[in-house]
């Protein structure tokens, strides 16, 4: 089965168990804003992957995942409330944002409150209590690695000696360890003795790093139809990619001036942005993130030898596939 | 025993426990703004409370409330980081606060590190897992309850129709929560039975009721010296204290005319708020209000009743008297 079909069957018991979850909160204000971002849609691609690892490890213990899914995609959304407070953003999933909706101070309680319910939800979930401590410092640990990584990206800002390393660092604690958790412990929520439930946090690692090189690769790669915005805009952004910390390292002399130049130069024209990236290709840049992001991409297919073959096996090895094809 | 001595016998305990739970932070500027209004001070009344109460039921298992008590704390001191984001306050504790000396992303994304490293602390207590379980679903809803206090408190500003069961309500979650939570699961963590820490919930709540009771009547009623701040600040604030909602309930006509062209003013005049306070007299406001927190504290003390005689009970029932004769 495709990772398509293995999120569209169980779409709708997600996002009715979302929808049901905000019920416990009664002032009606903070409802409101806590539910805006989550009610504008999204993938709901972590709640899917904590039932699908679950399914995979036992056909039907999915749906007692469901809630620790749910649980995730609610901090998830809470960090993006957050996140769009911080990066000052008007625009999430077409919508305006919590903090442009309501105001600053609603937006910042609504997140925390997103966060106090996440946890509330986790202390219902129906594992033994000794699995449910685990999972409780599994979760608290990977919001404080989330946060680590939030205030990494903000220092790298304004630094320019990044090494690849620092950055994979970065990007495991922002994006890989939601993915880490929904594998590992909806597979856990399952029955999975630890030889398993280890091995799908490792997938939820390379799956995760994979999806977030590519992403960046894209920006580079894809055209502006399918981007949505125009091609490179993170050169213009400044942003600080893998592609980019290794043009850095490697560009020398006037090549490396000139790539610096034009890398956050917001005004920089089409041509400049092209220049920038035929840069990056000289030395390689480009052509070493794809790889690394496919070799992490096959670490993460590796990982799931453990699990006896099925078609939730087949949907969580299309995921991989998925996140390094996307638009390309 | 007083509940100064009390404290001050637990207090290097308490800070040398919260200074170590921090190291696990990794990422140095993160935790420096996650250490900064810790590490200003604080009367710590959480913890402490909260190992008090363990030791009231059973001598010598205060210290293994105390990570209970220190998760509190942080997360005491995390709404503290944020609600100084949401309210502009420059200083805290005599020192400014973290979006001042950081900046507001690093506050607010600090403050929720604070959040998860709280229920990450929680995830290690030295209870049962079963009790675990309900601590987390206990202390995940204070949270959840602070944020709707502190929505409702948002929405009272810009309203003149609140009942006084809507302002206990607000303070009951804002404030008294947190005291609930600390003599309720302090006791739990002892090892007492539900018929004893409901009890400690009970003394808890009306304590806390109490303390904000008081709180807002110092305001009136204190010299200018012991408050730190000019009398009556509260009234050029346009709070809407317990006082407040009964002066404009009561009020009629002219006197109410005139009471509500002081409320609020900020550029109101000594006199000026002399006759404010003199209208509340009038209208028995004030006297309503004190005699509101004396039953409060008295039901607080009756709570204790379960508990047998010790000196950390005599330390519970000097806290009640504390908080309703604090610099009167």
């Amino acid at each position: 089965m495709d990772i398509k079909t293995a999120i569209a069957l169980r779409k709708e018991e997600i996002e009715s168990e979302l929808r049901k979850s905000f019920e416990i909160v009664g002032q009606q204000r903070l409802r409101k804003a806590m539910e805006h971002l989550p009610s504008a849609g999204g993938k709901r691609l972590r709640p899917a992957l904590a039932m699908i690892s679950a399914d995979a490890v036992k056909k039907g213990e999915g749906k007692r995942a469901l809630p620790f899914g749910i649980a995730l995609e609610i901090i998830h959304n809470f960090t993006l409330v957050h996140d769009d407070i911080m990066d000052r953003d008007e625009l999430r999933r077409g919508v305006k944002t919590v903090h442009v909706v309501f105001d600053e101070a609603m937006a910042i309680n609504a997140g925390d409150a997103m966060f106090a319910l996440a946890f509330n939800i986790l202390s219902r979930i129906d594992v033994s209590d000794d699995v449910l401590r685990d999972i409780l410092e599994d979760v608290s640990s990977m919001v404080l690695g989330i946060a680590e990584g939030q205030q990494m990206d903000m220092d790298f800002e304004e630094r320019m000696d990044i090494s690849p390393e620092e950055y994979l660092e970065m990007i495991e604690k922002k994006t890989a360890l939601m993915f880490i958790n929904a594998a590992k412990n909806g597979a856990r929520i399952a029955g999975a003795p630890p030889e398993i439930y280890e091995k799908m946090a490792e997938y939820g690692k390379y799956m995760g790093l994979a999806f977030q090189i590519w992403d960046d690769y894209l920006d580079l790669r894809a055209d502006e139809e399918t981007l949505g915005k125009p091609v490179g805009s993170d050169i213009r952004n400044g942003k600080k990619t893998l592609m980019v910390l290794y043009a850095i390292n490697r560009l020398e002399g006037e090549d490396k001036e000139r790539f610096l130049s034009i890398l956050g130069n917001e005004s920089a024209s089409e041509e400049e942005v092209k220049e920038a990236i035929a840069l990056m290709e000289k030395v390689g840049a480009i052509e070493d993130a794809e790889n690394l992001a496919l070799e992490y991409a096959e670490k993460a297919k590796n990982a799931l030898n453990v699990l006896e073959d099925g078609e939730e096996k087949e949907a969580l090895l299309d995921l991989v596939d998925y996140v390094i094809r996307r638009n390309k």
